[in-house]
């Protein structure tokens, strides 16, 4: 905290990372592409996956967890999806150490140590889960299987990011299988609109819902649903996606079951998941030049109570005030700490929580133990206002649903001030370059214009918004007939 | 559940594998030592996991995410550390597989994407945490630093066996950094406390507190606390252990900090963990030869309830009978399912409940509905009675109490039945053989003593215990003096 932070004028990606390191989120590791996610982070990250937890259960969903490991031959059986993901990640191919002779002190693989066969570090499921479902489902009485999975996964990111794209990440993989193509469908429809609801009503963060083109489809997926969010630099982070993945996995596997009527078939399935990524969203959502914004639904500390005083005798009194007002806040559910360290002074602690991104900061010192009040700042607004302290304690609850719904409403706006229809390609690229967010635009559906317009302005079709409506145009590039705009934007 | 169980009398061993995998707790996957955790095994762990997170974060503890690959060269940082684990493990080489240019549809490893330095998947996250402690210690206001991760790790195991010894395990591992020595000591004990009330607590498992020998110590450990438990075949299974690491991290990875009064020095360190490994303690430690039997505390279904009918108007007066006794026992905490199924017979739901170790079974029939009753099953002692519906929540709810407390008392007194004095080797041997258990017996101190006596016997000193009394004798193998006794047994 020794300087201050670059602003986010002065370099978005700059700012980015200095913030998430300055507010102990995460940091570097000392291995390539890994990131350590600090305490603090790590609390939000809590939150989220406890908020998320509850509504997958919610949904008839049960956890389990299956190996980190992935034999390369389960690769193979699934080829589209070897084509997507298996080709940069993590390879063992020995299973032992040992003491180099030559140099003292230091180790060396041990040649006699080679597996038969290597083994990938899972950079996601599909293979690991459907080879074992193989074995779980006969008949249709053993569908639908309603499995999500807490894990780490791994993909070797050439350049990465902390949060935005690292090597090692943590995610939750939901796989179900079902015995029919529309049970199917629906499962990965309700997981987006759970994703959704997830982002807006707890990170605050408006998320258009859409499906993707061919290209940006997942390898092996007949359809991915995504939610798309907006960051204040204009970029587009897409924030989870839900496949419907046919029977492709079924067959790769070879799960069939057995109907109620006695027919054998694949059964339908989907997958879908959210990461730590989600972090970085977070932060480039809300945030500002003085540190992070936390939405109240996730910030690991709601309320913090920084007392300012002279005497050890006014410490001792702001003390007992602030034993009752913590009594009531947590009574209603707010998490608050109370600040009392003696080696850091007042001002050191307001820019520490500013830059944390605390919710709320209340204050107290001699002259409101004399009027009975307490001063109360919001992260958001800067506001500050002195309060009396009956019945503050609620009123500290409401501000903190204000503050939610503000930071939602601030989002929004910026987001919908930030989807502009176009209909010419050099407006197309003038406004990628001067404005960025999404743009609306006709597009003629095919993968080849997908391609130029991408190699031309580094935009890509982030998705077809689900309420996308009937329009006829012509596309933005080639001209060619188009019945509903598409949204485009540099993405992370 | 085609089959009964291989009892335990018949074949232990057979009985463990069968039940694990029968019970929907886990089986073996597809890479070589491995497991699938599955929904029914995993809810269990879930409730472990909660518990004992929330009994580290009352204890002043923070969550955190370290990186799940080691370079090699930091296990050569810390050489004790290395000797112990790194020597059987997983190690990545590479980070790209690519087409195999001879074998169309096949993958090969790109021997062009070799890593410069090898990465082990974590054995143990010591070597990663301390190298980054050495960044986030300078001075003694940074102390202690507190810090758990849940998380998987590998160690390449030759011979494996479910949750008891597999190559990938789930864990906690706390990592703490201490300004003194006797801080970091009392953290270390603190921790052994907080398993030992875990075992007892909720799993009911009755554990004996103690240190382990040099030989039996963590590797770059200066003393070891553990909890041993005793399973129903006579042999030990360590159930958690917790380390107090001198400064012998802090020296490997110069983890320095400037005291109070403007000194360098090292800091002091803890680890300690747990881990699925504790899975099969609790099946060993109480199931029988019908199946799982669960402490209410662990399960995740604590009232199962099955409805017995011959109409389909019975079901429906059934079901709202059923709906009334399901608010009242959730509004008191009993997790309860009604198990309404019509395509399994009540019988077949029986036998499911027991395999699965549910406590209470609420039976509920026609007669049941004239009589106002409902019929309630035990799982620990099989005992089944008529309970009229007043009052009946409430009573279920004492029930689950007394079954929590029945299990404990009953795996306690098997314990203390199987502790034994013994004052000579023949006496020893023979009592390994017939009765198994604990034997309380002198030694010498000596490794040598400990090793010859392990030889001869597969014998293992579990443990010193803390509360072992002084008492002059001579060791049971050598007759060399001796101070006090300490624990042997075969163990897990």
């Amino acid at each position: 905290m020794s300087k201050q932070l670059t602003t986010r004028q002065e370099d978005y990606s700059k700012w980015y990372n200095e913030l998430v390191v300055k507010a102990d989120l995460a940091e570097n590791s000392g291995v390539r592409g890994c990131m350590v996610i600090k305490p603090y982070g790590y609390a939000i990250w809590e939150k989220m996956q406890a908020e998320l937890d509850r509504m997958f259960k919610e949904t008839g969903h049960s956890n389990a967890y299956f190996p980190l490991f992935v034999p390369k031959s389960m690769f193979e059986a699934e080829e589209k999806n070897a084509e997507g993901f298996a080709k940069e990640c993590a390879v063992v191919t020995h299973y032992r150490l040992k003491n180099d002779p030559d140099r003292p002190g230091k180790l060396m693989v041990d040649p006699n140590a080679k597996l038969e066969e290597e083994l990938i570090v899972r950079p996601t499921s599909e293979a690991i889960i459907w080879s074992t479902y193989k074995n779980w489902v006969q008949s249709y009485r053993d569908l639908p299987l309603l499995i999500n999975q807490w894990a780490n996964v791994v993909r070797w990111e050439m350049r990465t990011r902390l949060f935005l794209r690292t090597a090692e990440f943590l995610w939750q993989e939901g796989h179900t299988a079902h015995a029919t193509r529309s049970e199917a469908i629906a499962e990965s429809e309700k997981m987006m609109e759970v994703y959704a609801e997830f982002a807006e009503n707890f990170m605050a963060m408006p998320v258009i819902k859409g499906v993707k083109t061919e290209s940006e489809r997942f390898a092996g997926a007949v359809e991915t649903y995504c939610i798309e969010a907006l960051m204040q630099d204009g970029k587009a982070l897409q924030a989870g996606t839900s496949h419907f993945l046919g029977q492709n996995f079924a067959e790769a596997f070879d799960v069939k079951f057995t109907s109620a009527e006695g027919k054998q078939d694949y059964v339908w399935g989907t997958s879908w998941g959210v990461s730590t990524r989600l972090m970085g969203a977070l932060v480039m959502t809300h945030s500002d030049d003085k540190g992070l914004v936390l939405p109240p639904n996730l910030a690991p500390i709601q309320v913090v109570i920084v007392p300012i005083h002279r005497t050890e005798e006014q410490l001792e009194q702001i003390g007992s005030e602030v034993k009752n007002l913590m009594a009531e806040l947590r009574k209603l559910g707010v998490s608050v700490k109370y600040d009392d360290r003696t080696t850091q002074s007042p001002g050191f602690k307001f820019n520490e929580y500013e830059l944390k991104g605390v919710p709320l900061r209340v204050a107290i010192g001699p002259k409101d133990l004399e009027n009975g009040t307490f001063e109360v700042a919001r992260r958001d607004t800067f506001t500050k206002e002195s309060v009396s302290k009956e019945g503050i304690a609620a009123y500290l609850k409401g501000l903190l649903d204000e503050i939610q719904k503000n930071l939602f409403t601030k989002a929004f706006d910026y987001r919908e001030s930030h989807i502009t229809e176009v209909n010419n390609f050099d407006e197309f690229k003038d406004l990628l370059e001067t404005k960025g967010g999404f743009i609306s635009a006709h597009w003629d559906g095919t993968p080849e214009t997908e391609e130029v317009i991408k190699e031309l302005t580094k935009a890509t079709i982030r998705c077809i918004p689900l309420d996308a409506k009937e329009e006829s145009g012509a596309c933005v590039y080639s001209g060619k007939p188009s019945n509903k705009r598409v949204l485009f934007a540099k993405a992370y």
